[in-house]
């Protein structure tokens, strides 16, 4: 027996995207966004939703372009700052002491801290309501080299990032491994 | 000084969706996806992406309606077996000892046995390349009572869901708090 709790976005985990575009005057912006994904594995896609009120909405227009950087757990509290304040009174950057780094790639900025950064072409965009949804199209990924291994794969219990929960409201770590997908599912049915 | 990876949809943490249709004949599916996550938070809504070769995709397309269930840690090895064959094959419901439950909202079915149920109304649909891009507009949320605390709040501490993290291809539980959010970022800045 279930109850009902009503209309409500619960997806559990979700994560802590920093997503960095330039403001109208060059500079870098950074803020945080929980409600976002994998979008398509070919071409490689993310969704990021923000809302139109924010400074990132317009720089993303403007410059068809974002990175989207993982935090790790040590940068939980730089990460909600991120989100706390708006960049069109605040330069986040500056004030967190991060190191704004232009993407060789495509016309946004990243900071050098986040051990994790994609950066995207914006390729779609997506009116839903309170949210904007856009598709970046993941041109590349940039790694720390401490988080990569062998055959370029990033190693998530050394990048170690943040998990968010609603209703909670609270950021987690990651825990212990369960088992290995594709794999143990083997064992479920007879 | 970062390493290039080349295009990858490295986002860290990604869910374990469980997504419930009906089958043409009327049968009930059920399909493992990880790409998805919040869209839109007025109206609620929801995004997954499913390859068209699925069988959930069609159904989908059909009833214009799905459910997004999540799991807990203990149902890791479920979830895993529900991507791991196909519902055109096979009935995974009935395999896996599952009990179908008609959404009283929209034209899907669900699993009694997970913890958390999202009723989603289709509300777009999104080709992104090798992943269409399905949004479900959250028409009810279903909990167990034994998650559901004061104020209606889920529990993430008391759900328990999996993170699902690439490269290692492997299941997660969900670790400490790491602090509350909108709170937290406050102390950052002098």
């Amino acid at each position: 027996m279930k109850k009902s709790l009503g209309p409500k976005t619960l997806i559990y985990p979700t994560p802590v995207l920093i997503v960095g575009s330039y403001n109208a005057d060059g500079t870098a912006n950074i803020m945080t966004a929980a409600w976002g994904g994998v979008a398509s594995s070919k071409p490689a896609s993310v969704a990021v939703s923000i809302r139109s009120a924010t400074a990132t909405h317009g720089n993303i227009l403007q410059r068809k372009a974002f990175t989207i950087s993982i935090p790790c757990e040590s940068q939980a509290m730089v990460a909600d700052y991120a989100g706390l304040v708006s960049g069109r009174e605040h330069n986040k950057m500056a004030e967190l002491g991060l190191t704004p780094v232009p993407s060789d790639q495509v016309d946004a900025p990243y900071a050098a801290e986040f051990p994790l950064v994609l950066e995207c072409r914006l390729a779609a965009v997506h009116e839903l309501g309170m949210h904007t949804q856009f598709i970046g199209e993941v041109v590349d990924v940039k790694a720390d080299y401490g988080i990569v291994t062998e055959g370029n794969h990033v190693d998530v219990t050394l990048l170690r990032p943040i998990v968010y929960a609603m209703g909670a409201q609270a950021y987690f770590g990651l825990g212990h491994q369960l088992g290995k997908a594709f794999e143990m599912g083997k064992g479920a049915v007879e």
